[in-house]
């Protein structure tokens, strides 16, 4: 069952019924100033920080669903009635609907008795503020009276505080009101020196700024007092909740229609010119007078859609594909381009099932994010890679978060989450064969960002490796530490007491747990290192890494292989985890994907043999779950793992992240058809005909599916901020449809479907565009290549001379 | 206007319309297992610690207003019509409506088109369970085809982690329901060895544990599909958000009527037994099934009852009066005392106002809340001193707070609050007064909890008093620290910085701001260990002590004094605060207050001149505000006293706590009629009748009232859990009515207004009973004292012999 359709063509989701089965959210602004926004207009807003700068209130896991966000209500004066074009607050049914969920923007319309009613929600590039933009236009064939009412509630600021200290905070409210704008500032008295506005196009009727003043006591946002009554009560908040609400009549003529447009912003004032005039108590409205003036004009805000759209456009259009699957298509094209870009902004902070009051930046969670963005925004990427080796501590260990706006590492969670130093290489090695840039290896970094502390990168990268090295155990393993890529397989943490960290609570040595993924990411992370030592001329260097990871890869052999696939880990008394000698958890999926991906078992059969357990085992229709059998209790020496119910999450779960590895390793043995029926298993484009059971969004992916020991499996949890999209991307693009950067130029080596006759791809590679065309002419993976017309060898287009920016690509597949 | 009636003979408050300005509350439950509940049946339940075993989800700040709770549906099959006997959630129009708050109870009945039903609601003593026991009745004439549906939401335990990390909480979610019992067990799997259960005493026509099953996608609590449907889904909860809800179909005849009762427990079961049968995943129940069979029974739900209502009615008739003004009876009599039990169970924690996920037990808090209940339950009293003694640090200092679980001091807020250790003498003298019980001052307790550290508690009185003497600033005041009683007078603390907290960012040495109420403060308390030391027979450490109280008294005279008033403080630059020389902040409340009632300018007129000076320019109609004239500005020197708009909380307030401080000090003077009509202004019961001002609860106090600058005036914040009431009930019983307990026994010595003819009371102090009368002969406050019908000189009651039960008092009053 489907509650919407893609728009291709527009790069547009359009959503047709209000009520999908969980909101289906999307994401405005991508400098500073962001929004969640949903399908019927729930969500919130916020500047920078979604926990100490939130600009809206915003109640997560409310009742009803997703109450609360960016609502317009549209009053009939001649009849009374009232409704919500967005369907929210007001359910009421409306005759038609459309939500159109693009690039950093959407469009909610209804029409309702004639009344049409369209509101495009997007931020400009550059400014920080949202805009509403209304249009509302009479079907009718009669005059329509109509009263249009804005309304937000405001945040006072630290989401956290805002939803806990009520005995100070219900004192402290404040606004102005002027020119009908209206500036929401609590605190601003005292330290804060930012402020809200709340501003209107149209010539306005009344305002509220006080939330019971615009509903009436105990009630709700579905039938506001004020709206009832068709008239605002220009209430002005004293404590409790400012809000913010405008109300414009309007009388349209049949067939007329007319624009009103809202500003939701926010700003910063100098600290010493905070009031007008100085001394006074009086926001200094000066510079935001200017911007709001600009953008309540309709062509100044067309003008800015027009650039954010291109922005957009550009950013997509760096690498496109035309396979014969529309989900491949429209998922590389847009959605998963997208939701990289999206996973870059927010790391883990704000979506509908993350609160922006929780978890800073992850070390491993951005170094992986990168691998899907950096081919969009190389210089931000190359900038992020250096504020995460900034946190990086001398040891070559990472504090496992971070957090943004300081950018100093968290020590409330601390380091020792063993695999974090290794995923640096991954993310500055794909930095390096997207942009070859190779001065990024010499820029100075800090340690644990004390100044003096500083060596050039590629030492950073060196000690990353070395950490590994220098921590293995009783079988010559690298020891897991807290946990590994799973962060919920704790094994030095025998966790009793409800409440305690699962991560931190750490009680035991760590001397003995050991984990086989760390040993397949050192495989990858190593010859990765390798190369880029052999690349700067450092030859020995590389010899010794590569000798360290076949020394590795020797271990794995004698003790991480189990017979018919590779192992997880040792646990805290020696024992194997992933084993067929364990009753549960007999085989995960991690080590699978990451050892073949770090090219263990591809000469002998193993990677084969483990593909085909992984098949056998723990693949599903809805994508393949991360262990089995699913842990039916809690194991105190396994930690958060066996928290879960049997199906959800780590405990079971289709955990998306990891499927890609297995796509990868598929392709790694030749298999296009398997790797390709995984890829669709989890991709969302793939999943909207069956929304009934995924109920999350059908065009971003979710970091879970619930497993096949669920009762609810195929339903996905935990949409858009997830690891997932990054690797998903590399695993469709640089492995199946094998457009693959590499040091020396852009790899083609598709690993597609036997059905196929091919495809084709433009792509943006260091500032060159290829035409890529790839036809089969026999049933495997073979390639010939042609650049320019011109015969080549191997599968790696040499770069270009400088100056050529169009390079012609043609490969045959056989 | 208002919103109900006090009914005194059941000591209950009745509301008779529902929608009162705010949610008027109440408490269940004082032992381990607690709830508040509004008087439309809103609120939620917690076992001991309301962040960390919340068993039911609450939204505090939400909208509509105070939505979710203990709700109640019924459905009239036949019409399918549908409504909440407690008018919230679905707001339908009631015919008749009544909620009585009682003590520990709230009974909540109405009637809509000839369907009566009441619900009570209560914990029984000694069980970690609540029971809601419904009655309904058919008063039509015909017979009722009815379906009622009761409702709950579970909270997964942590409420701060309940509301913030989704990404794991909607995967955890489960339950069982056996016998159409609903048992909550989210996380049991792992580590927590507690659930909660929610059982029904009817035959169950269905049920559902899946919230959105229950109220459909979209729907809120006002309009569940299942209710409007008329069947339940028998859903079952696998993550998202458990519930729990049951159906019970009734028949009732013409006049008929039915009891349901339903019971909410949590129950801990030992970790090695948590599972039957062992091994199983299913939770042993065994326990709980004995409990829950017992209180499914009328019979005993209806004595339980019965024991609660006697424990609260014998805890509130150790002190009853019978004055001419009916205020001061029902507050003295019920509700202030009630008020004061509420203090001693939940400190801070919960209330409208408190989410329950904030502060720990304030250590200043704590020991004034103690001299209003230590008279109903001293051996809790004396619990609660020995615990707070033990966060006392071997400096004499102590943490500001410390958590109840633990009974450890708080890190993270620390010491240094300069008033804090002198709160304790006047907490232990109150208790001995009281009891008589001077062994507790041989008590061995340790500082900060230190095993081995441990000193007699007298030891810990005379380090709280040296505390004061060596800190001392450039007046030979005292160093005021972080705060004194005062939270919001922060000198140390210069913050610029959005989100510091105001008490803990102190960036000053400290060396310089001194605080002239902490040296009040120290003439109360030294003066309190004096008469102490003094009855040991120490006579030389009680002359050293009065030797020390009358050198700050000097200091007082000579650089606290004003000229019209006391001084506040000194700020960190060495310049007075709460002086005529401020143009802001020119007189604070606290000193006159607390220097008069250490004694400071009874003799000279000082104290007099004070109080003219608080009458004058501080006191309103609504009570006397904190200091005048408000800051308009946010001062960096003075903190956040000045971050709140003026006319809130310590920004010119009316901080009722204070108030009560004024009305001793005016009956020193001897002042009968002032005292008296200040305690009338913030006394609720005499503000019912402005209910559409106060706006809250108009039987229990309010932190703070809205100032006369505020825009407000008059409003109320901040009910139930504030010092306000431990004080109001000090002023009134033991200086206006004059009932003071006494180191050598029960003085009598009444300051009450000239109108008075007399009054009479019943206090039980140490085992005896007082029959006081006291009868106004003449217009002072002149007193002669009759013991059973003996003259006795001055205005103490001796001590009777050993076995004496009951005493006759008469007091004269000339």
């Amino acid at each position: 069952m489907k509650f919407g359709t893609f728009d291709d063509q527009n790069r547009e989701y359009v959503i047709t019924r209000p009520d999908t089965p969980l909101p289906w959210i999307n994401y405005l602004g991508c400098e500073a100033y962001f929004g969640i926004i949903s399908n019927t207009a729930g969500g919130y807003s916020f500047y920078q920080d979604p926990r100490l700068r939130r600009i809206t209130r915003y109640r997560y896991n409310n009742v009803p669903m997703d109450m609360g966000g960016r609502y317009i209500y549209l009053r009939d004066n001649t009849s009374g009635e009232f409704w919500s074009p967005s369907w929210q607050p007001t359910r009421k049914p409306l005759d038609e609907y459309t939500c159109r969920h693009g690039q950093g923007y959407s469009i909610i319309s209804s029409s309702l008795k004639g009344v049409f009613a369209s509101t495009r929600y997007f931020v400009p590039m550059g400014e920080n503020l949202e805009v509403w933009q209304l249009t509302v236009r009479n079907d009718r064939g009669e005059a329509l009276d109509l009263s249009v009412f804005s309304s937000i509630e405001f945040c006072l600021w630290d989401a956290l505080d805002d939803s806990s200290n009520f005995q100070r905070n219900f004192s402290t409210g404040q606004v102005e009101v002027e020119d009908g704008v209206i500036y929401h500032k609590t605190e601003y008295r005292e330290r804060r020196n930012h402020f809200a506005y709340f501003a209107c196009s149209a010539e306005v009727a009344g305002f509220d700024t006080q939330r019971e003043a615009f509903l009436g006591a105990y009630r709700g946002w579905d039938s506001p007092q004020v709206v009832e009554a068709g008239q605002c009560s220009n209430s002005i908040a004293y404590g409790w909740s400012p809000v913010g609400v405008h109300q414009v009549n309007v009388t349209l003529q049949p067939g007329e229609e007319r624009q009103v447009i809202f500003l939701l912003g926010y700003h910063e004032n100098p600290a010493d010119d905070k009031f007008d005039p100085p001394g006074s108590q009086t926001i200094n409205k000066r510079a935001v007078k200017t911007v709001i003036r600009r953008y309540l004009q309709a062509e100044e805000a067309d003008r800015a859609f027009a650039v954010l759209k291109t922005y957009w456009g550009e950013l997509l259009d760096r690498f496109q594909v035309e396979t014969p699957d529309e989900h491949t298509n429209r998922m590389v094209n847009i959605w998963n381009a997208y939701q990289n870009m999206i996973t870059f902004n927010m790391s883990r902070s704000a979506s509908y099932f993350e609160s922006g009051i929780g978890r800073g930046m992850g070390y491993r969670d951005s170094n992986q994010d990168l691998l899907g963005f950096v081919h969009m925004v190389p210089e931000r990427a190359r900038e992020r890679i250096l504020d995460l080796a900034a946190t990086q501590m001398a040891s070559g260990g990472a504090y496992h978060q971070y957090q943004q706006l300081t950018k100093r590492g968290n020590d409330a969670v601390g380091s020792n989450f063993n695999d974090d130093p290794l995923w640096l290489v991954l993310a500055v090695s794909a930095y390096i064969k997207e942009t070859g840039d190779w001065s990024i290896l010499d820029a100075m970094v800090p340690y644990d960002n004390q100044p003096g502390s500083e060596t050039p990168l590629y030492e950073h990268l060196q000690r990353s490796v070395r950490y590994t090295v220098e921590r293995k155990g009783p079988h010559g393993l690298p020891l897991i530490g807290r946990a590994d890529w799973n962060d919920c397989l704790n094994l030095n943490c025998f966790s009793s007491e409800p409440g305690q960290s699962f991560q931190t609570t750490t009680n035991k040595e760590g001397k003995v747990a050991e984990s086989v993924f760390i040993a397949g990411l050192f495989a990858v992370a190593g010859r990765e290192m390798a190369e880029l030592a052999a690349a700067r001329g450092n030859s020995a260097e590389a010899r010794e890494l590569i000798s360290q990871v076949e020394e590795m890869e020797a271990v794995v052999y004698q003790h991480g292989w189990d017979g018919a696939w590779f192992r997880r880990a040792y646990d805290d008394f020696g024992r194997p985890i992933g084993s067929a000698q364990n009753e549960e958890g007999q085989i995960f999926i991690e080590p699978q994907g990451m050892c073949i991906m770090g090219g263990l078992g591809l000469d002998d059969g193993k990677a084969e043999q483990a593909l085909k357990s992984v098949g056998e085992r723990l693949a599903t229709m809805h994508g393949i779950v991360l262990q089995q059998p699913a842990y039916s209790q809690y194991y105190l020496h396994l930690g958060e793992i066996s928290s879960y119910p049997p199906g959800y999450k780590e405990n079971a779960g289709i955990f998306c992240h990891t499927n890609p590895w297995i796509m990868i390793a598929e392709t790694l043995v030749g298999h296009g058809d398997q790797a390709h029926d995984y890829y669709l298993r989890i991709n969302p484009s793939r999943r909207e005909e069956i929304s009934e059971v995924h109920r999350g969004e059908p065009y971003v992916y979710s970091q879970m599916i619930a497993g096949r020991d669920a009762a609810t499996h195929g339903e996905a949890k935990n949409s858009w901020l997830t690891g997932t999209a990054a690797w998903n991307y590399v695993a469709i693009t640089q492995y199946i449809l094998g457009i693959q950067p590499t040091l020396k130029g852009l790899k083609v080596a598709p690993v597609i479907p036997a059905a196929w006759k091919g495809f084709k791809s433009t792509r943006l590679y260091r500032g060159v565009t290829y035409q890529i065309e790839v036809e089969r002419k026999g049933p495997g993976n073979l390639t010939r290549l042609w650049v320019n017309g011109q015969a080549v060898e191997g599968n790696v287009v040499p770069l270009p001379e400088t100056g050529v920016k169009d390079v012609q690509v043609k490969v045959e597949l056989a």
